[in-house]
């Protein structure tokens, strides 16, 4: 079979018998630990992909989806957006003198976490609507990109998007590899995590799901565009997911994998399908590697997850033990 | 190379070089007479697909949108949801008495639909609530196709899925045999549409964007499912398209079908694009095969559309003079 066929067919996710039987055998989860984690994924993917096995399941239905943030990629000391929010308000505020005067957009000038942390959610809307709204569509992304190109980490001092979980990765590719569609269903803001998806993730726009405002079609001088206006559209969270699981896909996805109570009801609802199903949470509890929360965290909260992961059968990892590795920039 | 490489690279839509060329041989539109439509069509897909050329577009921004109502089946004597809906007030009249003496709910009742009409957008709304909420999605899902199984259209005598457009059908069938991404983008309730897309269009449920009621996620006796609420969620219709198109996508298509000036904002927003682009109108002329309206009809007004594609370079398609078939079941 000539190359280009190969690499074409590779593409598509499509590998020929024998180049399988290669692949099988070089490992597709290498910063994976060997354990009961790694081993119910494999096992899983195995079952639902043995054609002729009771527990086929046609391509077309190999749909999985992740939450984003603590899942793909880290979420402390703040979730990124959050961060990105903050920035906003530092570099607009030129624009704005009377947010000196004004909270909670004060407590974020004057680095008072504690003042911004106390306006509760209401608040962070109040900040979102300010930085997300009142540009078109492209304007947006185009902040966006410009802050992931300049931004670090505090912790890590290195741009959010190197903060991608390695292991995570793999087990992406693993599943597509597998002819899974991989889905992002995040509570972030839609039109910020597509910025990047398909860079990092490679998943493309159209298979991201996430929170979003409205938009409103206008014509400007005989040029149609989309404005983004201040006002909630849909917040995917919680009871969210999978009433956007539903209203973006369609049908209900075989496998789901998450890392807070703001993921219980897309797992919940996954796997009470038919057929087999799989549920994953991811426990931060490497403060080491990368940090380690639960019950008491801002940013992620896990506490009923936790607590009825084995009751329902979902697969609880570990960070500490079942990854090898937590980012690609680790030294091996 | 094997047979069933061949046959899993054509399922994928791709074919090799030496397949193509015959392809291109055999017409992949013999419902299309000759004439400027047809040919605006193939040469813009030779345009977009040609490599090395000035105007290629690589696959994954090869995203194609149709409107569903009067683009790719028929819309009279009136939309399809719409008699669905009439049919559903006369199968719940036993469960509502007071029905008889309630507009609009008596006019449907009594055939009276000038007095239906009378009731204008809001009626249609209050009619739509009553029977298109209030159950989970799977019982409406169960309720739409009983109804496509039994219901007959007025004037062919025929399923309704039948009155789907030939040509159309192989319009779909050329653009995915070129590597293009097609969705529809309807005026009518996506989980309505998404009921017959994939058999009767090849359209998957996630490639299915539409107007939607709110659904609100309930765990009834320890089972997850979701419930239709009798609340308006979004109308995919005029300016709704193109916001609706770049919620579901997140990228502008390139190509853009419909039949009425519900599709004008959607035609108007992806032909603004830069690169090259296509907007394609459907002008109902065609009485004696189909219908024919355009400016005073109830359903599928086209008058913007008329008026203005020749200045918009877009396609204008005559289905008297450029479709030499318009349903399957015509004698050839």
């Amino acid at each position: 079979m000539e190359r280009i066929v190969l690499t074409f067919l590779a593409a598509l996710g499509f590998v020929p018998a024998f180049v399988q039987q290669a692949s099988t055998q070089a490992d597709p989860l290498p910063s994976w630990n060997d354990g009961a984690a790694r081993g119910s994924i494999v096992e899983f993917v195995n079952r639902v992909t043995k054609k002729g096995g009771p527990e086929f399941v046609p391509p077309m239905d190999r749909i999985a989806v992740f939450d984003n943030d603590g899942t793909l990629w880290a979420e402390q000391p703040f979730y990124f957006q959050g961060l990105f929010v903050f920035d906003r308000v530092r570099a607009l505020v030129r624009q704005h003198p009377e947010w000196k005067d004004k909270q909670p957009f004060k407590a974020v000038l004057e680095n008072d976490m504690k003042t911004r942390a106390a306006a509760g959610l209401h608040g962070l809307v109040e900040l979102v609507m300010a930085t997300h709204a009142g540009m078109t569509t492209e304007e947006f992304e185009r902040t966006v990109k410009d802050w992931f190109a300049t931004a670090r980490h505090p912790k890590f001092n290195r741009a959010y998007t190197d903060l991608v979980y390695q292991p995570m990765l793999e087990l992406l590719a693993y599943l597509r590899a597998n002819d899974f569609k991989t889905y992002i269903v995040s509570g972030g803001g839609i039109e910020f995590v597509r910025t990047f998806s398909e860079e990092r993730y490679g998943i493309p726009p159209e298979q991201v799901i996430g929170s979003s405002i409205v938009t409103k079609f206008v014509v400007r001088e005989g040029r149609s565009v989309l404005v983004r206006e201040p006002k909630l559209d849909f917040i995917d969270d919680h009871e969210g997911k999978p009433v956007g699981i539903n209203k973006f896909i369609g049908r209900r996805p075989i496998a789901a994998f998450g890392n807070s109570d703001g993921d219980f009801q897309m797992l919940e609802w996954v796997t009470a399908g038919t057929g087999p199903r799989f549920g994953l949470i991811i426990h931060h509890d490497d403060a080491e590697r990368e940090f380690a929360y639960d019950r008491a965290s801002a940013a992620g909260k896990l506490d009923r997850g936790l607590v009825e992961a084995p009751k329902r059968s979902w697969t609880l990892v570990s960070m500490k033990k079942d990854w090898k590795r937590v980012f690609s920039f680790e030294k091996k």
